[in-house]
Formats: C-alpha cells, structure tokens, sequence
C-alpha cells in the first residue's frame, strides 16, 4: 500500500531533506517515525518531490512510502504526537494508482522572499526572509529571468553531478515588489541541484545592476558554471508546490510504464 | 532633543520589554546599544508605548529617548549595525513637540493568532501562532467579545497592581478565520497587565464552546480576577501598531499641560 504524505517543515535546523548518518534531516526524522509508531524493526524509506538543501524550507513538500497494512487516519494521528514541532504532517492518505512522489511529479514551485530595506526584515519573519543592504530593481530582475524561460541546458546554474542531465523547462521566473519584500516565483518541470538559488543570484547582481538583465541569456549560453552567480543563502528559499497530474493522467502513466517495461528495448542500440 | 523610535522584534528569546537585572530584555538591549553608539557613561532610559510580557512580539512598538546633542540619521545607521537580529530599528526620528511614546499615545493595537488545525500551525509561522487542539467557533468568540466593548472596570481580565487603575476602553476585540488561522484584533486606549491574553483566555473558552458568549459580559461585571479565565501564551501576542495624535494634536495636547500644570491643583481635595 502506498501513502502519499503532504509535509511542511521549517529548514533552519535540518541539514536538508535526504538522510544523512548522524545528521538531523527531514527524511530522517519522519522514517524513524514512521518506524516507531509501527514498531519496524527498520524504518521504511521515503521519496519525495523535491531534496531541499540545508537550511531550505517547505510549505508543500510530498513524500511517498509503501506500507503494508497500516490505518491511515491512526498513522496520521500517530506521526502528529510523535514528530517535532519543526515538521507538520500536513495529510497522510492512501496514495492513487500510478502516484509517485518524485517521478510523478509534473511542476515544482518554489519562492524566494529578499528584504531591501535599510531597517532590515521584519525580525519575526528573519528566519525566511534574507535581508539585502542594497536596493533591488524588480523590473530589470523580471527582465533577466523572461530570457531563461523555456527548455534549456541549465548547467551555468547546476551543482554538476557525474551523470545526471541539467535540461530543464523553467516555466516561471518572475519578481514582484510589495513595500520592502522582494518575492521570486521559480516554476519548473524540475530543478537540478542548487539551481533556483543559483537563479536567484544571477537576479539579485542583474537588480542590483551590477549587470545587465541581457547578462542573464550570455551565462545561460554558455553552459558551464559561471564564478559571476553566486548561490543566495538557503533560509530565503521555500519549496511552495508540487503539482501532480489528477487521478486519471496518473492512472494512465502507470498503464503506459507497465507496457514500456513489457515491451524489449528496441531503441537500446540505435 | 527628544528622539522617536519605533521598534520590530521577535519577543522570543527576551524576557519582555522592560529592563530586569541580568536578564536579556528588548529595553534593555536597546539602551545599551545607544550608550555604546554615543560613549555614555550610563546608558539613558527609554519610555516605551507598550511594556510587553516575556516571549510577546511586537512589529509597532514605539519608545522615545531624550539625548543631547545626536545626529538622528547617523545615531539609526549606527544602532541598525549594533542591534541583535531579533530587534529592528524600523525608524529613528526627531519627535515633534508634546509626543511622549507612552502618554500621548491614544490607541494600541494587538493582534493574536491561534491554529485550530488538527496538523497544528504551519512550521515558518508556529514562533507567533498557537496551536490548539480543539475548532474554534469565531462567531461565539466575536459575540463574546462585543459584551466587552466600551469603558469598563476591565479587573477580571487584569492582573492586579497596587493603585493602578483597571478601568479602561476596549475599542476592539474581533475575530477573523483564514483557513485554519483564528484572527483577533484587540484595540483599546491601553491595556493593563495581561490583559490582552485574559482577554483571549476568555474568547477562547467561549469558541470551545465551554461557555455561552454572555459568559463574558458576567466576568465582566464580577470585577475580580476569574480563575475561569486562563491568560492564553504569549507568543501569539503581537503588538501591531500605536497611534498618536497629529503633530497639531500632539502640540496643543503639550499647551494644555502645561497650563495644567501652572495652575494650581484647585480641585484636588473636593
């Protein structure tokens, strides 16, 4: 039985989502758990939508785990008593068929919140917001973010990994201003690893103007990772969203993946 | 030359405004601060709007300071720099004539905040929302709060202080939903000690549904403090915002005490 688990946290004292051995994480907390309120002689594994680095937060990060034979409401009930104040479990149901928290997945939203003003940001919001002692231009940020809109190579903005593709479709990359707060709007299909921090730095030098918003388009050109984009602190960056498709495109994928698995790999060599 | 201040800070970590030997206090952090700018020999003495309880935040505190001498621009980028994170100076200004932060002030307005949603509050917020575990029921919580409405002997919601008067006027005590968020604002010419959180106490015993919304206006009229009436926690308490008069109103109100003051006291043993 698969079960879908809607999760908010507050990033400041985990060091990021995946498990880590002696290290505080999300995915750790929630797998041991999941394994106590179930006696598990080992906890069960968790996959998510979006690995959030350390120090990132999350409002609607989904997970999915394969249980056999629990209750849901019971488990749910369960994990709220047992988990730390710093993870919410937002709802734990019984996941459709075909659901998968990571491959199923279609669109990411994450925001990132910048405060320009000279007092600084509102201490009660500081743990989310970063403070920026230079004044920021949000139209020539929008203005460098409309040129990597699309499906790219974003390798001038990814932590290169051996093996692992850094084509994305951005599908939304826009600022907008009220009063001190500077909030970025990131969409994508998915992201590769520091990548919408990495954007948001190549934002801010453009809203600074230390370059130009036509800046942005030359490092995405060149495909390697650029010393000019720095990645902006974490704490200002929050996973929002993850959008699956409903019940029956989900549904429809799973038949699509059994027939693709059943049928020989025609295309391996070609 | 009498300075303005007006004041950001996450309540939790000081053990409220008002300076206590020993104790980290936001009074105390901040006259500090200006006697370290300014080299005094003793750090001067701040009058605040509002003297918040331990653990109670505030995003419109005001206070004023009487200095010699100081440039108020160069005294606001200074502080900015010395100040912890949990405190920002959001400005610093010269005060017009007959402002005083406490005894001109003609209104206070607080904001508390509780989640009644099973999964409790989300993380980013839980450091200035309470979680509840029972639904609340605004409609009773805003007809209990319109029995108290008006000048009235507020000493059942008031912790007792020898000579102090408990009489006061409540010009507001609504509540708002969002979602899982319960709203309410509460706005009076001032307040006594505790008694935003008595208030709530009380509102909340009535959106349990443990009482009748005419519950309220009976403690009321007893005027002794009610065991009944638990005093809420304090970090859902916000001090929001503190009006004033116009600097005309401010400048007559300056006249009319002195004046007051030249006459002598004709009425004081009739």
């Amino acid at each position: 039985m698969r079960l879908r688990l809607d999760l908010s946290y507050d990033g400041t004292d985990f060091r990021g989502w995946a498990t880590q051995p002696g290290l505080r994480t999300v995915q750790g907390e929630v797998e041991r758990a999941i394994g106590t309120v179930l006696r598990l002689e080992a906890p069960p594994q968790l996959t998510c939508a979006g690995r959030t680095d350390a120090g990132v937060h999350a409002r609607g990060q989904v997970a999915h785990v394969d249980l056999d034979d629990v209750d849901p409401s019971t488990l749910e009930r369960r994990l709220r008593r047992l988990l730390p104040s710093d993870i919410a479990l937002r709802s734990l149901s019984v996941a459709p068929p075909g659901f998968d928290a990571r491959f199923a997945a279609v669109e990411r939203r994450y925001v990132y919140r910048i405060c320009d003003a000279p007092a600084g940001p509102d201490p009660l919001v500081r743990g989310t917001v970063v403070a920026w002692r230079r004044p920021l231009d949000v139209d020539a940020m929008n203005a460098a973010g409309a040129h990597l809109l699309g499906e790219h190579d974003f390798a001038a903005f990814c932590r290169r990994r051996e093996g692992a593709t850094t084509i994305r479709t951005l599908l939304e990359l826009s600022t907008v201003r009220s009063g001190d707060l500077v909030e970025t709007t990131v969409r994508a299909d998915a992201f590769c690893h520091s990548m919408v921090r990495a954007l948001m730095g190549a934002l801010v030098a453009v809203g600074e103007g230390r370059f130009e918003p036509a800046w942005s388009a030359e490092v995405l050109a060149h495909a390697v990772r650029d010393t000019r984009v720095t990645v902006m602190p974490a704490h200002g960056l929050v996973l929002e969203q993850v959008t699956y498709p409903d019940d029956g495109g989900l549904a429809a994928r799973a038949v699509a993946s059994r027939r693709r698995r059943d049928e020989p790999p025609a295309t391996s060599r070609t």
